[in-house]
């Protein structure tokens, strides 16, 4: 069951690296796509680092609407993972799917601080309102983002950390390249 | 092996997202810290995005020096990641061992483009070189580098992807919290 995550909590959701989507909205147009490239910022407030490359449709509703969705998805999205990280969401503007969501058959419900879509089935989710950074975001395609609310799957995430054992199948991804993903194996203490 | 990781392939060596150690040195003094919150930033020239805390003595290393080693630690290193991670290189100055690398006898061998040491017994290793932003390093201990050289051990990276079967001691390490690893899992492709 999808639980809040208390604020201080919530850099735990990235901190050993997931891939993760990413969700936004602006103005009756929504997209979703991949990002290996994110990290923590700072533990509370809560803050992220994210790339999001000038060309991607994404950045341009990001831009528009100042917040976005992180979703950490899991092995059994692998083939969502793919599917959106490999077309952009200007492709399908024009189609009668006229989105991401549309195309693939994505269900998506409605966080609390934010506009953006997230996305059903992942294990994490982290609602982000931008931190304006011009020089960062035009020179390096780099975001920074304060988390203003976190959520996750209670079955693999609670008490602050996450405990997959029993759920291989909500493991989350981590992208290599060329299409290869590792998931993650055992816990060590 | 230690072998030369050609620079476009790069990023492939963090984005799935491991944890790191950051060595540093400078004028006659280094230091190695443990880092959870990295990522790849760029392809070519590669570039990384890092949070080095205000506080600690490696920040101190690298704001003198310029540079840092970015060192990829396996299983079998997960209590030099948790010795190294858990006090300051400041607590052993004044102490015979001098410095951490001699407190827990860390074997080291010189990069190609830096002066820092980088840590023997990893899988991975970048060279990097400080891109100066002051107002992202003050306000959010966020450092940008150019990877000016990369190796990994070609037993689990070669030909620009990690491939970890049959080497479970050398599998990455992903920090979660409270002393607590996940380690790399099955890949999936």
């Amino acid at each position: 069951m999808r639980r809040p995550v208390e604020l201080p909590h919530a850099y735990r959701l990235l901190n050993h690296g997931p891939t993760v989507l990413v969700t936004c909205a602006h103005a009756g147009q929504r997209n979703i796509m991949a990002a290996a490239w994110n990290m923590a910022l700072d533990f509370n407030p809560p803050k992220i680092a994210i790339v999001i490359d000038k060309n991607t449709y994404t950045r341009e509703l990001i831009e528009a609407s100042g917040s976005f969705g992180v979703n950490i998805p899991c092995r059994a999205q692998k083939d969502i993972v793919m599917q959106v990280g490999s077309c952009s969401g200007r492709d399908w503007l024009a189609k009668p799917e006229h989105d991401k969501f549309n195309a693939f058959g994505l269900q998506t419900f409605f966080g609390a601080e934010i506009e953006a879509p997230m996305l059903e089935g992942c294990v994490g989710w982290l609602e982000c309102k931008v931190i304006p950074e011009p020089h960062n975001q035009s020179t390096y395609d780099l975001f920074l983002a304060e988390v203003v609310a976190a959520w996750a799957d209670d079955r693999v995430f609670s008490e602050g950390r996450w405990h997959f054992e029993g759920h291989d199948e909500l493991r989350t991804l981590h992208y290599i390249a060329g299409g290869m993903f590792l998931t993650t194996g055992e816990t060590l203490s």
